[in-house]
């Protein structure tokens, strides 16, 4: 390896992209912990209930778009690793903002899945790991959806990075199927379910350590262990969604990487 | 027990306040362990430097006002337990509101010492359980201070609930000590030493559960454990700023408990 290393390079090595997954783990599976405390409060992101007379989103919605437009005028998405829901055009920074090393290819980084995951998230994640109910706490329960679908949505646009650091590694391999736009060539060569089923074993056991109750005096029965959220839901998440969704997003992005 | 609890009643046990408050720890490590991920970053927090003329505050100080008037647009003052860093008034909410359930006597529930706490973490806590350095990634900073502070002013806020519970299992205990304002005394009432020790205890077995990096193998090097933030850290936070915060939110309620 050279001593002299150029930042975009650093920030592409797979151990680099790697860790961050494996850290971005933890952090999901926190969001996921934390919204459980809530029931489903489905009211704050079925119906479209604003006291205003000109919107008509949900409260979730509301809460969203607008925190999004807050954290736009911060620089969020400066960051090429943050994706917005619901921005079409990015408001401008208020404040000087950071330059992040240009690594993804420009024609392929804007690939944006968000709605997709907004659905899923809603109508297939959600009514799984929390309990049915209304406690009336939409407040807090939208901002802890926030935290949910931002975890989950930067690891899914990670595949962006996954996808930019494969190609550069083997464009030859990819090349092809690019040309031929063969999305099932392009996913056949990014999956690993070797790979696959360690992420669903490793979610799993965070899943059951960061969940647990921890208590001070330790020798408690084992056979009573209750946990926040269901390990092996975690793990039923990250392979039936999270996983598959990330592919998707590297097939988008090589499908635009020779434009 | 009656049979038939009324509402606020069940929210005022002294078990329920305590469970809520464990919960809360859970919270509060994850918070903390989140922020971790990012150097101290303070330019985001000491620097006014926003490109708006009008507008002279620290990039974090306009992300925390700004997400706060959103969060009261959609209900989230409406809980006695949620308490504002900025808003002297607060917007209305521009969704239907929860009618949460008055527990707190009314001239005592708007203690609010969330201006201590905004110095304490960013001049005392913050430095000491972040590495030092500037990453420029201060939107996502932003974003992991403000769930630091509000998880940690609501801990500390909750000793509104604390006190009223106390009080009204004893009100004549405390009577003198309020009608003669003496300050100590009521310190004197409130303080369990050996409850803080199991709380400082207990804290910091979080930090080091939750903080761990998890493996799919296990059987690794005991010796070698890195933790996210170092637990007896956790443990000394809560121990010389949290708990001591917590009581002085309880002192300046019951002080106000018979206006």
């Amino acid at each position: 390896m050279s001593s002299v290393v150029v930042e975009s390079d650093v920030q592409l090595s797979l151990d680099s992209i790697r860790e961050s997954l494996i850290r971005q783990e933890d952090t999901v599976v926190f969001s996921l912990i934390e919204r459980a405390k809530f029931p489903l409060n489905s009211p704050a992101f079925e119906e479209p209930r604003c006291l205003d007379s000109g919107n008509s989103s949900s409260l979730t919605e509301f809460f969203v778009r607008e925190i999004e437009t807050i954290q736009a005028k911060v620089g969020r998405y400066a960051n090429p690793e943050e994706n917005p829901f619901f921005l079409d055009n990015i408001p401008h920074s208020v404040f000087p903002s950071h330059k992040y090393p240009q690594v993804l290819y420009s024609k392929a980084s804007s690939v944006n899945i968000n709605k997709r995951i907004w659905d899923v998230y809603f109508k297939e994640l959600l009514p799984l790991f929390v309990k049915p109910g209304d406690d009336g706490n939409y407040a807090s329960t939208a901002a802890s959806d926030l935290a949910c679908l931002q975890a989950i949505s930067r690891r899914i646009h990670y595949g962006k990075f996954v996808a930019e650091v494969k190609f550069r590694d083997a464009p030859h391999d990819y090349e092809p199927a690019i040309r031929s736009k063969d999305t099932e060539a392009l996913m056949k060569l990014l999956t690993f379910e070797k790979v696959e089923e360690m992420v669903k074993k490793r979610v799993e056991k965070k899943a059951e350590t960061f969940g647990q109750e921890v208590k001070c005096v330790s020798g408690d029965d084992e056979s009573e262990k209750k946990y926040k959220v269901k390990p092996s839901l975690v793990s039923r998440i990250y392979g039936e969604w999270l996983i598959p969704l990330t592919k998707d997003v590297e097939v988008e992005y090589l499908l635009r990487r020779l434009d």
